[in-house]
């Protein structure tokens, strides 16, 4: 971290300065020009609230050198992460995924007849919303336990491993037979519920929230490792924009700039990103060219008759096309033509 | 409610829409025009899911005319809310409270010695954050339940009511002693926090989501609020853009927009909202002169060794002088000054 | 265009209302329901004011049933547009083609050097840039006519066809033989230049604005049809949103949701977008697979010295490399594979 | 401008780098800790390209510590800047200025009759439009010339100073009786028009950009000072985000800040950012109190006939109260009470 300092800083209020970093543990390398001195931290500065030293007198300005994670960085981690779900079902480092189900779990037979459908196509992982967070008290809230149990029977029915979303923390123990355990784009900064899933052996899913940046996100992301789960799976699932046509703006440069900068499997969820069906086949092909680890795509076999956001789902025979499509286009997607 | 169909709709699918429409107990008014049916849908619209009206095929586009909302509604509800939090002390209905404290409890000496500063203003409510939501893991997390019991003392030795920050429903029990709980932006569509605050008696302080529209912020208090607890003050604490030169966007319009929105007080963080000390009077002036019922201020007998967000915190003696701006600009502001 | 009216309002401004309206050569068809009435606008509605309707005492709501451009829009025309440049070089209905070159014209020797390594990809359209917008009066401001005059010789030299920005209507006359004049994200509401260009023949790049909706963008290209000119391409550039680890944030969603809005051929610039030249070659496969006509793509034979956008220019050798994957993913692109 | 160098940078492109810093008359020191190099850039570094600088493989970061700008800049001009537009006419520097009128010229009583009804409030400066920059060229487009003339007329009966917006460079000389020549929100980048307004001697009232930041802004003011004018005015009017309840998010936080980084005066148009009447005089009244140098405010003597905006327009009845309201406020705001 460097600190700038304003031309001719007061003596006394630089030694506080010194005496509180010195405090920290970090050691302080002086560069003094004509008109500026520079300040360089050296240590373990994620500690240091960059905000409050801009805020003092003597300071010009703050810039961070190191990001503030260290789990989830690639420079100290350079291997690509391989998340491991069940046997023969990995995620990243070359190994692909598509994760396809309901938006809402709503009967029975709805579940295991999607379920059914969507291994018909090769995929490997099923998703279905028990626990729903909705914008209105006065919308459907999910099927909840019985959702949950529900998930279950279609697994048994398929062996599908599945994907669901946790809503609250005391909600854990409903979740012993998830696969993976999904936090919404609401709950990215739900910390408390970040800080538990680092407590326990389960991959976790974690979406980007609605206005987050990458930086926070991979800062949620420590949140569960710090705790010592590393099983991480990131989804884009687009951002607020002042754009409205499209439910989201799907920020697909994320991508390749998250391999950059993390290690963990990044996948994409083009379904609600954009909240229409019809976008949803180009989108998820645009992932797939941009090197994304996996695919999130919401499947409905009545999606006029959906609970919710039936808007974007897919029928199955559109989500057959869009699996052939997709595993078409893989081999020339970014990273894997030949000699690169 | 109403949906545009598009042009020689398909006969079976506008039957099956109308007998969708109709289970949800809607009435329906039909009205040809020479190129497109209108659908005016009569009854509680607010279970109806407009995204998936939108995607069927009939349906050129889909507009609602009532708001989603209804106990928050100024529609059924003309008069102010007046939020009651211990004798003489009321927010909203031309009641303005201002409410300080430190971002972060650190010590028992530090909250009472600034709870004493601030009762000395005049001020008659007492803030000070325990549980901290910290975008990291490596940050300081608040002193938690002894930070609750430190507010307590200073409440026991200033008499001053205490508002402080929940974090997740199983810290309830430790908010007995708290006078107002407060939801924090990240929070704020943490649905089953709020449903849970919604069956306790406390007046919850629901602050804005960085990236929540007025309307989503206004469907959380309904969360609350169809629990049974119509105690809510909503707090603007400014929005994420694209501009970097403030920490937020604070938007005041949201304030006289809200007033025509809903009956409930509205208060405004400059602190949070712009990150920096010297914007925080001239924005809580002008939160005052555009018709807030309060503000809330980070006050700090220390910013420099603040453990958060000492950058954007008052020293006291520049609070006093707040206090009493803020209180000389009062009669003059939007809809007290006189004939209006 | 429909008005919902407010309950029992006020009769005199209804006649108002309706006389305004028929002023303006619209028929009215009302549809009176239990509590609210709805005016339905037949006729040509794009010359109405919403913001204007919305503010009557009288009005309740609004909503633009009829999108508010005509020339750009697919419903009236829907066959792609075709926009022919040259001999064998078109954009749109199935013609996709790459633009590149260097953000800024810097000397003759550079000039050529790169449209010959552009040429020996296959690539058939060259871009540099004379006028140059920069944020700065002290940045490099191109060298404006003496640019010009080094595209024309390039061109010359190879038979490339060149793409150019134009800053002001004055500058006409100097893009005499230019063969497509691009309008900047700066200038896409430049109304003045824009009717200007209407009235001139050449094929017109009209780029999106850094905070463009998709509406605003469309209503721009219907300014230059309007004066009789419908040789117009679009080119998605990122947006202003609130991530700062891009540039810009490049909407790919765009791509598809156009091509239902419009017949006009949609390219994407993946250079500007990201601003970060690793970024470019994953985007333009991800803006091919979702079923761009074309890229835009910015070049260089010294980055590093380049005088300004180097930090986003490929190598020429990168730039060979993106071409050969971009041609080799294009069967498998949305749209291309059989069947579809 | 400091810049973080990669751990072993390689040697051959750190004499590059050298080299290439040095050609643009920059001094380098060189700063060595354990395991980063800093180089510490002394000189006129508004000449450098940091996108560029973070684009080299040996770069780490880079930090720009002066501001881009120079002549706009408070820290080389301390003094507020006041800007004389007629005999006892000023902004800036103490002096605040309501400037009102309608948002298009529409007919000469109009005109004259909305000037007449301003100036007896007590304001000083008559605003209206004659150049319309409208989303759609099927809207009103203004009268141009002869809404200059109209504005002209209304001129010599009421001897208020006039203020109207340009939109082309080669429209100037028709603005030879206008007072205060305003750049409207969609021209601030236009680059080529501010230079030619830096070379004539009227004031210029620059308005933010839809989504401009603060630093962009005030490049655009430096635009006009580096030609040698230096009367400028800017003129906050909401900026563009995710929330819709308001046309424009007005921003407020801005004017302070300006107030910081900046010499000259800072007015703000609640109209146009709000874009809905009933807002327009609390957030007058914020903008006031929170120090502005003046208002722009939309006034129309028939809103619901005004041939554009008249959603946002007050009555003169509304504006005589705004203005009483704003004076009775004005000893109130920030800076403006005793003693500070």
């Amino acid at each position: 971290m460097i600190i700038v300092l304003k031309e001719h800083p007061d003596q006394k209020q630089l030694d506080n300065l010194v005496s509180w970093l010195e405090s920290m543990d970090l050691s302080i390398q002086f560069s003094k020009g004509e008109h500026t001195t520079i300040m360089g931290l050296i240590g373990d500065t994620t500690v240091v609230d960059t905000d409050l030293l801009n805020a003092l007198d003597i300071v010009e300005g703050v810039r961070r050198i190191q990001e503030p994670y260290k789990k989830a960085n690639r420079k100290f981690h350079p291997d690509d992460t391989v998340v491991h779900i069940a046997e023969d079902i990995d995620i990243g480092g070359g190994h692909f995924q598509i994760i396809a189900g309901p938006c809402s779990v709503e009967s029975e037979e709805q579940v295991t007849a999607i379920a059914e459908a969507i291994k018909a196509t090769g995929t490997k992982l099923y998703r279905g919303g028990a626990f729903k967070p909705r914008t209105s008290p006065y919308s459907f809230q999910g099927l909840r336990t019985t959702g949950i149990r529900m998930l279950e029977k279609a697994k048994e029915a398929t062996g599908l491993p599945i994907v669901t979303e946790i809503m609250d923390i005391s909600h854990l123990d409903l979740f012993e037979n998830v696969d993976v355990i999904q936090v919404g784009a609401r709950n990215m900064q739900n910390f408390e519920l970040l800080k538990e899933l680092g407590h326990q052996p389960k991959p976790v899913l974690l979406k980007r929230g609605l206005s987050s940046t990458l930086k926070e996100w991979l800062m949620s992301a420590e949140y569960v490792m710090a705790g010592g789960n590393d099983k991480i799976i990131l989804c884009e699932r687009g951002i607020r924009t002042f754009e409205t046509a499209t439910r989201n703006t799907l920020d697909l440069s994320a991508v390749p700039m998250l391999k950059k900068k993390t290690h963990l499997p990044v996948i994409v969820d083009p379904s609600h990103a954009t909240g229409i069906a019809a976008l949803v086949e180009p989108m998820a092909l645009a992932a797939t060219a941009c090197g994304a680890d996996g695919l999130m795509i919401e499947v409905h076999n009545n999606p006029e008759k959906a609970l919710c956001d039936g808007a974007q789902s897919l029928r199955p025979e559109q989500f057959a096309r869009l699996v052939e499509e997709v595993n078409a286009l893989r081999p020339f997607a970014y990273g894997q033509q030949a000699g690169v």
